[in-house]
């Protein structure tokens, strides 16, 4: 890492013009939320994201003048989202113009933000949002640029967090914006307030454009900004932007040690997982705090389902009550196809929808007097025999069946169902397709494939979880038994 | 613990009248957060504070419905603060009759808190809220009471966190009220929000008190009520009492488990503490989190200071500068005497004005070649032969003198001043008290007791970190030194 104090010496040297004119710098502070917080390393390429607003064109000047001291190399983006007309085209000239006199790279783009938002079923917002990090990527891509800066300030943090707290949220949402996201997204004007940049560009004489839809309190975050805060600021706390945003950092330390011990506790909670399945071992987690506990489940479902949206704070309380109660086999469905399930000694939380698109067969031979492991299904399966006919079964929770030892020809299997796999149901005289029985039974499609059926040389013996087969049944000639225990929601152990 | 379900029905059953006439009830509300928090035991005493408004009427109620099936004796607090004149008068009144009707216990005080507090130059709320729980303290001894239960909702939790958050707080202040605090403090309305109280005293007829100044918008905590919560709940949320209530039970569950870790970590990082001064390892301190780090170095302040009044987030920032310095030997003075300095090996957190207090002596026989450490100072002393008299020193940051090995006679001792001591400071022809090379000097007295001092057997060598003697210098003559090392904020090892 450079060293901040040579650099400032060398940049005051560059600058000496300014500093003559005795300009107040917000360099110093810049310089300082970057090397606190790693934002940008020598000879890194830059896209910067400038609307032509005096956030993103102080931003822009600010990483410019520091091009040749740090050998780095900025590339501008700018989005027009067609929305307000001629004045939307004015700010593309603009930039266009300033990055021309700066002699800095531009990529311009020109989107209808509202149709793509609308046809998404999106606010105008979080379309744009969208559209215009998907171009930041691109153009990074492009360049082979290796961060991307945004501009937003000291004030932005604070209205967010005064936004996020008017919604009830945790730690998380309270931390806001982060100096740092995903490794690659930096916001280097964090620190920054709002009144120290429109000075900035003031004093440069950089000019840029104001949106005058900020202005207007119709959004939620404009009436926070130009309302709500400003209502504070008179009556309880006129530094109460520099209050929010010191909350907001502390809350960032605090949160950060805590996401520190979750991922060191998910490593030793979590049995087995994939993009579509995530197993936690009961006992483990039965062992952590309650902070810990609510940030291991946030984060397995966003292992299984791409991200948290829809899932709330009630969704976790729901699980923490499942987990809680003990039943085992119970479970929950979430949002986006996902379930929590109790196992015999495992949290299984899994995306349904994308396990249900997996083809997998599984076939495993049984041996008496042993458990099995299902890998496919974490689940177990045990055989053992038993003398006599009297079935005697206290065990709860658990999938049992008993069947006659002398009427089991050959090796014992368990597998999901083949083509053509037909039995006699018990209590039926004939026998029926098993694809016909699920169907009859109601049992839905995409589970189908996931059904262990235990079968010996002969034929189909029990359909786990629906109906055993009358050719096995136990009756007042039985001598010898065969138990069989099938524990769903289990760890190899 | 006993059993939330079997206590309902009793109670239902107790309150059946209640039912019948189809009461809408908070009682089950009010059990689930006892339950949850572990607030009331069966058999216990607990004493109630009652000003006479909807809160503490309801919450006397509640407790008193529960007093039989809980086997559980409620004794009520009341203090007059002569501050409303009659309307004063009139809610003893009331607390008078409303416990007498229920025969439950009271104990009725009268201060005026006015001149209280501003005899203790605090606000009327402060002073108030001193006295209250200096009372409740006081009944809880006298009838053997193990809790004291105080009337707090959900509406003043809220209003808290906005408060805090206002004034820029970090985690600690979010999570606003507890439930419990010290073990006998408990607030067992905390999940119950103003409106079902007021609807629960209507419904039971109970008539409780209205203090006209809290409908004032004066206060802050009266302005965020009366003004800032509606503007909210009009413009932003209608829900901001329970999001700002689920907010800070949230972090009410983060805070408790980063606690607990710096609760674990405090164990190890603590090398020695009393209740003047704490010494932490550095080595070990430097491993941690910042945000545990924070929390530790609050914890210890607390130790030694009593209390963490005046102690802002700079002051512990200021503390990280200090240690991420490295100087060794700097220090920093905090509100309340409180010094950190930084030592060889250690982080020495010490209250000045409660050691100044403490008479110590000490006395130390010193080894040549060997190290001795001095407990009363945490500090070590070394001494080396080195043979000539070419005096080379690299040490930085430390203490060192050299002596001619040959002028010294007998035993070398290390002790604080005593009186009548004399030396000839070094440069100087005649001899001069000790204590008036102090007062020249203009040493404060707090620590002339705990200047170490070397001797030997004929007098004084050095008065360490002051001045050498003249006796024992070095000079061309010299074949043999002793090198003498001190070195301050030393761990024992």
């Amino acid at each position: 890492m450079y060293k901040l104090k040579s650099l400032l010496k060398s940049l005051y040297r560059y600058n000496k013009k300014c500093l003559e004119r005795k300009i107040m710098d917000i360099m110093e502070k810049f310089l300082e939320t970057i090397e606190k917080n790693n934002l940008i390393e020598k000879n890194e390429k830059i896209v910067i994201g400038v609307s032509g607003g005096p956030d993103s064109i102080c931003l822009l000047h600010l990483i410019w003048r520091l091009r040749k001291d740090l050998n780095i190399e900025p590339f501008v983006v700018h989005l027009n989202h067609q929305f307000r007309g001629k004045e939307a085209k004015k700010d593309e000239k603009y930039v266009e113009e300033f990055c021309q006199s700066l002699g800095v790279k531009l990529f311009i783009f020109s989107y209808d933000v509202s149709k793509y938002s609308s046809e998404k079923g999106i606010s105008f917002e979080v379309g744009g949002r969208e559209l215009r990090y998907g171009l930041f990527h691109k153009v990074a891509k492009q360049t082979g640029a290796t961060k991307i800066a945004i501009a937003q300030n000291r004030n932005d943090q604070a209205e967010t967090v005064l936004m996020r707290l008017i919604r009830g949220a945790g730690l998380d949402g309270l931390t806001a914006i982060d100096y740092k996201r995903d490794g690659n997204i930096i916001r280097p004007l964090l620190d920054i307030s709002r009144k120290e940049i429109d000075d900035y560009c003031e004093k440069n004489a950089l000019m840029p454009r104001i949106d005058k839809t900020n202005l207007e309190a119709i959004y939620t975050r404009n009436k926070i900004r130009l309302e709500l805060i400003p209502y504070i600021e008179k009556n309880f706390n006129p530094a109460i932007i520099e209050a929010l945003w010191r909350s907001s950092n502390l809350l960032k330390e605090d949160n950060s040690c805590l996401n520190l011990l979750t991922e060191e506790e998910l490593q030793k909670v979590v049995a087995q997982k994939n993009n579509n399945q995530c197993l936690l071992s009961k006992k483990k987690f039965d062992r952590l705090h309650i902070a810990i506990k609510k940030r291991i489940l946030r984060r397995s479902i966003k292992q299984v389902k791409g991200d948290l949206k829809d899932i709330g704070f009630t969704h976790i309380e729901n699980i923490l009550d499942l987990i809680h109660k003990k039943n085992v086999g119970s479970r929950l469905d979430l949002p986006g196809h996902i379930t929590v399930q109790l196992g015999y000694n495992s949290i299984d939380i899994k995306n349904n929808k994308a396990l249900e698109k997996k083809n997998f067969d599984f076939n495993y031979k049984l041996n008496i007097a042993k458990t099995t492991y299902i890998k496919e299904l974490s689940a177990s399966i045990k055989l053992e025999i038993i003398h006599g006919s009297d079935i005697n079964d206290n065990t709860k929770n658990l999938k049992t069946a008993f069947i006659d030892y002398n009427k089991v020809s050959g090796d014992l299997t368990i597998r999901n169902r083949k083509r053509g796999d037909r039995f006699k149901p018990l209590g039926m005289r004939g026998s029926k397709k098993i694809k016909d029985y699920f169907i009859d039974k109601k049992v839905p499609k995409e589970i189908r494939n996931k059904i262990p059926i235990l079968c010996d040389e002969k034929g189909i013996i029990w359909v786990i979880g629906y109906r055993m087969s009358e050719e096995y049944k136990v009756d007042n000639q039985t001598k010898k038994m065969i138990k069989i225990t099938y524990m769903e929601g289990c760890l190899e152990n």
